[in-house]
């Protein structure tokens, strides 16, 4: 079936303690090529049947409304990606 | 500067409750085309310098050790994205 993917990402002017804690970790591992991590989310929306305009508003709906936090976060995606 | 994105989803046969609960608001808000959702990560590493082959296989072995718990997680892409 197909999915459409909403990406959401922590506004730049935010600041974001998971990526600062993940960024700091990297080069304990000996990771030493990257000067900034930012953590977001990832949802996939599963689709019944086929993806119409009216889907793609209503996972654009759910992206602002209900997966992110305008205050806060970016949605940096809506999509449909291909059937696996 | 350019940037690495690492999608990390939770494996199929995981559960998801996170996604399950996103699943069950969804028809309350009258958005009725999904039949399921699921929640990842998705993270945004900040290169200094070129993305070179030893870079990606950083990024990598992040991906694998620190970004995803390979028990219950997988990473679903480890990709250069263009530069804003």
């Amino acid at each position: 079936m197909p999915r459409i993917v909403v990406d959401v990402m922590p506004k730049p002017e935010i600041l974001d303690p998971q990526g600062k804690a993940i960024a700091g970790a990297l080069p304990r591992l000996g990771l030493t090529g990257f000067t900034g991590v930012r953590q977001g989310k990832r949802f996939e929306l599963t689709v019944d049947g086929d993806v119409t305009e009216e889907v793609l508003e209503q996972a654009r709906t759910a992206a602002a409304t209900l997966l992110s936090n305008p205050v806060i976060e970016d949605v940096t995606r809506v999509e449909v990606i291909p059937e696996a």
